[in-house]
């Protein structure tokens, strides 16, 4: 891949090659980053060849993308979500202009489908028929449902107590599921565990450099639905740290490459339950374990797993932290749903609910424009939406009763 | 508008202006279809023309659409859902080519959307700011949702048996709701009192022509994604009759327009315990009421409202009758998900149910090309998922008993 130079450990800076399989660095252990040759990408692919493109899903990005070519993409439409411009939010949060960009709308229902997908791109590279993974969820029900698509065969762990709906799209997708009585923590190391025994491809996020390569492309289409002119600030919800590397990635991207003149600050919103990556950051310290007490299960990561990219993001980004409590994460489910139509699921409003409160605290100005990503669609975890919403009114067929009930 | 010649009662042939509170016939109650002026049509409007298109929703066929111009469209993006060709689902299956039109990736996460953003366009342009409906659940929570988008109030009505991953929604986009401990006939029933009492507009399906006019929006972007060439069936689920009718109108709309010059027989799919439409076909006689068995909720009507355009349209089309049970829609739920990666309820894999049988019974030829289309989400109900699909293997996190598990 000519436009592809490396895979940089983010540690202790050791370079290796960007081969299909790579994980972590061989001296260190450390995370590595794709790197780009910017220069060449340039002669490629300009932003008015962009808006010609006929191609809307993730692979409408391909030359800033770790894999050759056009041709072989999985068969699963990502990527291209909805993103709406919400006057009616910015005025009732306080801001100057409120954008959201929806990726619960995607195959299976996640942002998480990007990373998925590209996975699936790059286990049939490596030659690899068996992807694996542990996850909260929509990892996992994104790979299965990319995998499924593609033809591969899947093992997930998924720690108990991971939503049924979720759990009913991995079963749904034929994926060999293992659901483990534990914690994420105990989920994962028993996912690593059997990936090194049976060989299978790994989708681990953190562990595999690529993932975070096909999260980055939210940031693109931001980029390219705003006009290429950013905003001052995106809000997104922060779990294992990958998501925000991710959407930091592609707008650093894009900024090498001249695609956009300014760099937005990061808002990292975590659950006041669970925010070891934002308390790192607000003591400027290394982050330390934690409980994970949050109704938002996909950003309930006590141990999260890529952490050192998810700090490097906000420092560089001169990104503000927020952590928000669970009614302030399912009032933000309320107001994305009643004010835009947009249904998230907790961790998906999470986002937004920081926003609400980065601007009662006065850590953004009034004047500000943000973008929030929704980053899963709420259709996954309907208790907690009930919860929020509350239930209806219900009665029996008679106009005389509906009346009545009006009345009171 | 220009392109629009009237409404016209398909009973007794009798024109109306085709006015935006529009709603069944003045001189026989009947149900009114929107007629247009082809002609007019074409000296708008190309192939080549729309291939240029930005708009990638169903409004990117404003010209076909009861709408005047370009430009204040409700918000959220409804329509260009995907579109899959699926060689081994056609293997599977035993047909020659096999392409799934995925509409549960919609904004609410089923076909209904189309119709809602319809409504709320034509609410817009009637001055109303209030709608109402009824609904197994698909119509209510699209609605619910392109009205809150969009700055409306709504009123909905759904039957008890609703799944709670409906009416989560419908709350979630601050929707007044009512439950109604009856039939979808009682619910209907008293969503029309309602409506009449307090004089919202009426999004109830069949009564409200322009409906029909939102969904055949999904045969425009078959058409198009499949270059024009029509395949030899199209097979769609089917409970009141209002999404085959627009399925159909769609159809008839392109054929009338020449933008296509063959329209494929369409394969009406209902479930054996809730098929009055079906079974009118079959036994050439008047539709009469049934009884509601079936798991697939969104099809359980057994009074539809719209026999008589459904029932035309499969006539038109010299079309094909289906009968699946809800074990063969679970069947295949679970074919579509594990191998097109596509997660459909039960009544979005309805449908594709029918294909199946129709191969087996020899109704349809192996050699034929066919799409069927998923009109809604799995997510939106996943306890019959589960049911579909099984529970996953659960144990402790001990590669040991992992071994051993797998090992049986």
């Amino acid at each position: 891949m000519k436009h592809v130079k490396s895979a940089k450990c983010i540690r202790c800076g050791r370079e290796h090659a960007a081969v299909p399989g790579v994980t972590t660095c061989e001296s260190c252990g450390g995370i590595l980053d794709i790197i780009y040759d910017y220069d060449w990408i340039k002669t490629q692919v300009t932003k008015e060849a962009l808006s010609d493109r006929i191609e809307h899903s993730m692979w409408r990005y391909h030359e800033f993308l770790p894999v050759e070519g056009t041709g072989n993409f999985p068969q699963l439409r990502v990527g291209w979500s909805p993103f709406y411009e919400e006057p009616r939010l910015a005025a009732f949060l306080g801001v100057d202009t409120m954008y959201i960009k929806d990726d619960g709308i995607n195959p299976t229902a996640s942002l998480k489908d990007r990373a998925s997908a590209m996975a699936v791109a790059k286990a049939a590279e490596a030659g690899v028929s068996t992807i694996a993974c542990s996850s909260t969820g929509n990892a996992a029900s994104s790979l299965a449902g990319n995998a499924a698509a593609a033809g591969f065969e899947t093992y997930i762990f998924v720690p108990e107590r991971a939503p049924r709906g979720k759990v009913s799209q991995l079963m749904m997708f034929g994926a060999h599921v293992i659901s483990v009585q534990g914690t994420y923590e105990d989920t994962f190391r028993l996912s690593a565990e059997a990936i090194d025994h049976w060989g299978w491809y790994n989708r681990n996020a953190a562990i595999n450099p690529y993932l975070m390569e096909g999260k980055k492309t939210v940031s693109f289409e931001i980029a390219e639905q705003l006009g290429w002119k950013m905003t001052d600030y995106v809000a997104v919800s922060v779990g294992d740290g990958c998501t925000i590397s991710g959407v930091w990635k592609g707008l650093k991207d894009l900024y090498a490459a001249g695609f956009i003149d300014k760099l937005p600050r990061l808002i990292s919103v975590q659950a006041e339950g669970c925010c070891p990556i934002n308390r790192a950051i607000a003591e400027d310290r290394e982050w330390y374990p934690m409980e994970e007490n949050t109704l938002a299960d996909s950003i309930a990561v006590g141990v999260p797993r890529n952490p050192d990219k998810a700090l490097r993001a906000i420092r560089e980004s001169n990104g503000i932290v927020v952590n928000v409590s669970d009614q302030e994460i399912l009032e933000a489910m309320r107001i994305l749903g009643n004010q835009c139509g947009v249904f998230a699921e907790p961790a998906g409003a999470t986002g937004t609910a920081g926003v609400k409160k980065a601007v009662e605290r006065q850590l953004i100005p009034k004047g500000a424009s943000v973008v929030s990503i929704v980053t899963g669609n709420g259709l996954k975890d309907t208790t907690n939406a009930i919860k929020a919403a509350g239930e209806p009114l219900s009665l029996k067929p008679d106009m005389e009763l509906l009346l009545r009930a009006f009345e009171q």
